[in-house]
């Protein structure tokens, strides 16, 4: 078979850039070079030859020989209209911009509709984890049942040092601040926005189900406190920050929450930046698979993959979607079982259609009830930073 | 995208074949019906109607309205003139019997060329991990430097329960085999010989290597006595049957052997009948993924994968074969540090490079030493069943 030979524009020169700028010219192992690199400052030091580099966009997204742009910039917006562009131009993409692609899914498709190119993103979930790639290939058929796990490397960091060391969210927010695990703004991926927009991304590729980010509702680690530590180590529970979805008949549900696992639960090996994604279908078993799911060599390799699959005139079918049942629908209607840290200004024990345990002591008060994930969705109790919420893992 | 919609005729009906034949007529699910099922016992009692049954193999390979086998024996040559057979008739075929593609591959890769019909064996490898896939389809560059892991379910359930519960061999392996882990002649798997059957065909889906199962080392696990548990535990080791291959420059190394590895070592965590491969490139770090790799439902769900795969055209492409260096050849000379329990009859420290411990007690004996494939595989010791290995991680 036939390689086509890609020349490619990219869009931002940080790690992923320099990194995958290296392994393409010096390794030979991709039909690909580099042809330009649009950045935003045209005086910062760059290790290559400035005659890569160019502030101009259009140099880049109007050059007929460039068929293949790498958009590796961090800002959504600007990033959907460089792609949109680059789409117009009838030039492949490959990105790893989950937010872009989470928020602006149904124009993108209307774009790949239109202008028939390729679009690849497998970076933009779980980083070096070739979820995407599986789902669309392998899990073709549609006998998947449930996609969860741990879509963000940041919060994993930082709940394993919390679990393992006993240690506060401050100081290992800091700590995994100081070592590049965090970014200075930790807000995406403590709330639990980052791993929903990846949810969002495998919602369209497990099941077909374009959604909105807002329509699911997240949850973050950053109220997790001692009380509700100490209530995971007793229990011998480890604590991790999960997103899932769920199929049954034409109804789907999804959300993303920090959850107690058991320790014997194979997630609950997955540790510090790791990701690991479950995929449960009607007749085969669970299965799991592990891999960093952030950092510049891990993202680089999975863009390298869809750069490498541009060659072979790979694009995604989006097999889920043009064969989804127009009846398939978000639903937020499912019962879970949710640990509940509470203060004397709550007054919502109704909201729950059961309370399973009590518990109150000088040091603080929680009670474990079972609650329709709607209600707690539109509960605004929740909004109380005093308030902490942990999951019960329901598989 | 459009569907083929597949007949098809299926060879053997044990617990796969049975399951197989309920999620495609009850679920729908994928775009295919059972036409015909050739069985070897025509008076055994069967769950569905005995129209489907035949026992005359030419009534499914020369039906022209089947258009692909699922062949599921376990005699391997009967396999092969099945396989053969029906690709001949221009049938696309669907296996799980990995001594018959590591066997046969020239003769299967020269069927394939010469009727340009899909062959898909998913289901050979690890059951329900889909690694062949993911090296045809996402490590499909020449970047991947190794791959390797637990391919074998039975022995592992034996190793898991030898560890965990301080139990002997024999005891275990009659366990294995009452629970349907562990076959009644259990050769095959307990010597590492099938996942050294998995091994060439891995070798030949991640660098394009056809190789014959003969040149390759394999070691199995049924020498593994007290003495050699005690080690093990003393040390906090697991012991896992690893099949592992490893690729620099245009050499190939390939082994199967039982291996000590730490208790924080990924694998470790891969217990009982689950299997796990953990695949490494230069630009990305360890991936890994673990599933059930043996049993009725994982091996049926990548047998189902693959009809679904054919509903759409898919084949492998080979690729890595397709560009294959011509000087890539699989080698034998790297150096190995190796745990040998031996008696006074073991006179061949000269073998070793290097002796690095030794010990000695009214117990036993052990060295660990360092060693060149070739030598160990060449020896004549290795032969004796009062000697044992096992292989030091080397990652």
């Amino acid at each position: 078979m036939t390689k086509n030979r890609l020349k490619l524009g990219i869009f931002g020169f940080g790690v992923v850039g320099t990194g995958l700028y290296q392994v393409l010219e010096e390794t030979g192992s991709v039909a690909a070079n580099v042809k330009k690199i649009c950045i935003k400052h045209a005086d910062k030091p760059r290790p290559i030859d400035k005659s890569y580099f160019t502030t101009d966009q259009n140099e880049l997204l109007h050059d007929p020989e460039i068929n293949a742009i790498v958009e590796l910039i961090n800002d959504a917006e600007a990033a959907f209209e460089i792609v949109s562009e680059a789409m117009k131009n009838g030039k492949a993409v490959v990105s790893a911009n989950k937010k872009m692609i989470a928020e602006h899914l149904p124009e993108l498709l209307a774009l790949e509709e239109k202008y028939q190119v390729p679009f690849l993103y497998e970076a933009s979930v779980c980083a070096s984890i070739p979820i995407i790639r599986n789902l669309e290939e392998y899990y073709d058929n549609d006998l998947l049942t449930s996609v969860s796990g741990i879509f963000n490397g940041s919060t994993n960091f930082i709940l394993t040092k919390m679990i393992d060391e006993n240690a506060s969210y401050p100081t290992v927010l800091k700590e995994a601040q100081q070592l590049g695990f965090a970014e200075t703004d930790p807000t995406l991926d403590v709330e639990g926005i980052d791993p929903k927009y990846k949810l969002c991304i495998i919602l369209f590729h497990a099941f077909g189900l374009v959604t909105k980010p807002e329509q699911i509702f997240n949850f973050g680690i950053s109220r997790i406190n001692e009380f509700d530590l100490t209530f995971a180590l007793q229990r011998n529970y480890a604590i991790k920050l999960i997103a899932r979805c769920n199929k049954q008949d034409d109804e789907i549900t999804g959300f993303c929450a920090p959850t107690f696992i058991k320790k014997n639960d194979p997630l609950a090996h997955v540790k510090f930046e790791y990701n690991g994604v479950v995929l449960e279908s009607a007749f085969s078993e669970h299965q799991l698979m592990i891999g960093k799911g952030a950092g510049s060599k891990p993202t680089g390799s999975a863009i390298l993959s869809d750069i490498s699959a541009l060659t072979y005139d790979y694009k995604y079918e989006n097999k889920k979607y043009s064969h989804v049942d127009k009846n398939l629908k978000l639903v937020n209607h499912g019962e879970y079982t949710v640990y509940v840290r509470y203060n004397d200004d709550f007054h919502n024990f109704n909201d729950f259609n059961e309370i399973i345990e009590q518990f109150s002591s000088p040091q603080g008060k929680y009670f474990i009830g079972k609650i329709n994930l709607d209600t707690l969705f539109n509960s605004q109790w929740i909004k109380d930073a005093k308030v902490n919420i942990i999951f019960f893992n329901q598989v």
